[in-house]
């Protein structure tokens, strides 16, 4: 059996992150850059004063000197003369500092009598100016490609006048859910029947990841109706089946697709929860194919979709942040495959983070992971813990997974 | 002036969480739960098999038993008999478990010879099944009110039949940049004239944190026009200024929006970057008026409208997360104004984070801002800090803003 590191790589060798679309800057956060933003103008385009005050010239700025105020000039509305010697000009933050002038005397350090003002408190050439290009010129890289948009982005691309920006598009993500016993949320459910919590569940995630999800209709387990829902994989970036991974005879997946084109890359990891994982392609998409227990969907799409969906997205293929914890409670020894705990967070008196796993780690406890904060990953043949040893984890309380 | 801490709590004070609407399950993610959602039925629906094998007698199971196959019930087919002593059911992950049977004997511990099978390592009761309403029991509840909903209560809510979710409704916030040297990004900049680009930062931090953005056309240094622009505060859930708030001759906010019904709170905090903070009301609606420099407007947007949209949208406002870092380079002791340092991290040799304050802190420099991994929080009259010593920082790597 693979294990976890491995079918990961194996995962990502054959993905390629989408091509380039152009979106509205107002749509643009969270939106992954496929090309450098370019800044297309200077910032500031002047000289401008960094606060409310007067120009002037520093020389003349002494201590208890006065200077004749020619004129003002309020940010957007430049003044156009030359400032002489023993002259001022009114101005506000983000005026243009006049021909003449190299420093700001703070409206606070002035006494104004008239058209005369006198100067409180010296200020030095240069002072409360912020100079042209200070913040970046024109033709510097504001924003690298490949980088997921924030707020702060956002805002710099607006000042560098982008009106437009070049982002890779969304990945496409087609989610199957596989089996007789399945029914929708408030549809009929049939005798030994379950609701259906995988697609919208992993629908999120794609959506969490930056991916526009397609979730198809419940497929039942026979061989036409999983052939029929695989049309659908077509024009996708990805094709992510539930359930039907593995190889018991209602496990159908495999077989019925073959036909459609399916070729098996690899089907077990070593790991827990989730051992049948497959992976390969349908008809030249990438197809991953998750379990159906619950859990073990959740857990493998953390591992798996996750990197998928950055390499899509024209990221580095990181993954969830992994961090560090102290056991707040021993570990038993892991067996030979890779486990994933699911387990709380506290802080100790001394601010370090911990972490306790839940006694129950069955596979089929939804709700016990929906409360989950962390994963802690154990890797194969780890040794028993004690209380206070560290472990890498995976914060789930904040991914929005 | 007031402490940032002290203008956090009278900016919360006025605000109310939003009303609920009920939204389809598939547009839930990262809304919030304005009501706790009850699980609608009991799950597992009855005892069902763990895997892959057969349903058996625990007592019967012993090494090298044979037992007689009496059927099949693949999952969502429930085989409709009683299992009696030297009998076993075929079943699959899922299956729903025969009367009479209290155990699964997993396929690979099975060798079947026609109807026949041998027990090749045995089973107790209880193995490998999953008992009925192990996750969960209709009337509990599975999601509490007022929680942001991540990918795996989408699938507990899913589980648990809920095809739609009672959520609150988005917050509504008015974005109003002032200013007449603003420009929008893409259209003609006059003399002296920058690019607006709080408007769309500010909009991508509305949007980060689950509202609703209506982005105001850039109003000028007038009355007029800001008084028009107050029209639109109109049932919005909060108005945010950006610029115009301290009042400088040409800071024209508080005195154009006084007929339109503005009450002021408060308009000066003791913190850098960002003094000018205005906050009060317009016609009832919460009024926050950010600073116009892109710096201090996102950093108080970070500090300030973050809790609010929090609030408004049903959570606990605990604003963005602060945690420790080591300063890697010295820091001056701070003046009386609560400062926020923008800086970078990195990880030392032994794990730790480490944070290295920009040697320039210009709040005018917006693509530092951009480029910055994390706020230094700086009280005012903080000493002077070593290298070394632990701060309190915002991550700003890992929030989208």
């Amino acid at each position: 059996m693979l294990s976890v590191e491995e079918a990961r790589a194996r995962i990502l060798a054959p993905l390629r992150p989408t091509t380039p679309e152009v979106v509205a800057l107002a749509e643009a956060w969270q939106r992954v850059t496929a090309a450098p933003a370019v800044a297309r103008l200077t910032q500031p385009p002047a000289a401008l004063s960094a606060m409310d005050g007067y120009a002037v010239r520093g020389t003349d700025a002494k201590e208890g000197a006065r200077l004749r105020v020619v004129g003002a000039a309020p940010a957007g509305h430049p003044w156009r003369g030359t400032l002489g010697p023993g002259e001022a000009l009114r101005l506000f933050t983000g005026s243009v500092m006049p021909d003449g002038a190299d420093a700001v005397l703070i409206q606070e350090n002035a006494s104004a009598e008239g058209d005369t003002i006198t100067v409180n408190s010296a200020v030095a050439a240069g002072g409360h100016v912020r100079r042209r290009g200070q913040d970046f010129a024109e033709g510097e890289v504001v924003v690298p490609a490949d980088r997921r948009l924030t707020a702060r982005q956002v805002g710099l691309l607006a000042a560098a006048n982008h009106p437009w920006v070049v982002v890779h598009r969304r990945p496409r993500v087609a989610i199957l859910s596989t089996g007789d016993e399945l029914a929708l949320p408030g549809e009929p459910i049939g005798p030994g029947g379950i609701v259906s919590s995988n697609s919208h569940a992993l629908a999120a995630v794609v959506r969490a990841c930056g991916g526009d999800a397609v979730v198809l209709p419940v497929a039942k387990d026979d061989a036409a109706a999983l052939a029929g829902a695989a049309e659908a994989a077509r024009g996708m970036d990805l094709f992510v089946t539930s359930g039907g991974a593995s190889v018991g005879t209602h496990d159908l997946v495999q077989s019925a697709l073959a036909p459609a084109g399916l070729r098996v890359d690899f089907w077990k990891i070593a790991m827990r929860p989730g051992k049948p994982l497959l992976f390969g392609s349908l008809g030249g998409v990438p197809l991953l194919g998750l379990p159906g227990n619950p859990v073990s969907s959740l857990v493998c799409a953390l591992l798996f979709l996750w990197p998928a969906l950055e390499r899509l997205s024209g990221l580095p293929a990181t993954g969830a942040p992994v961090t560090r914890a102290t056991l707040a409670a021993p570990l038993r020894a892991n067996d030979a495959r890779a486990d994933h705990l699911r387990g709380t967070l506290d802080e100790a008196p001394d601010g370090t983070l911990r972490v306790t796993a839940f006694p129950r780690q069955d596979s089929a406890l939804l709700r016990l992971l929906a409360d989950a904060e962390a994963l802690i990953l154990r890797p194969p043949h780890a040794p028993a813990a004690s209380a206070g040893e560290d472990v890498k984890v995976i914060r789930l309380d904040r991914l929005g997974l």
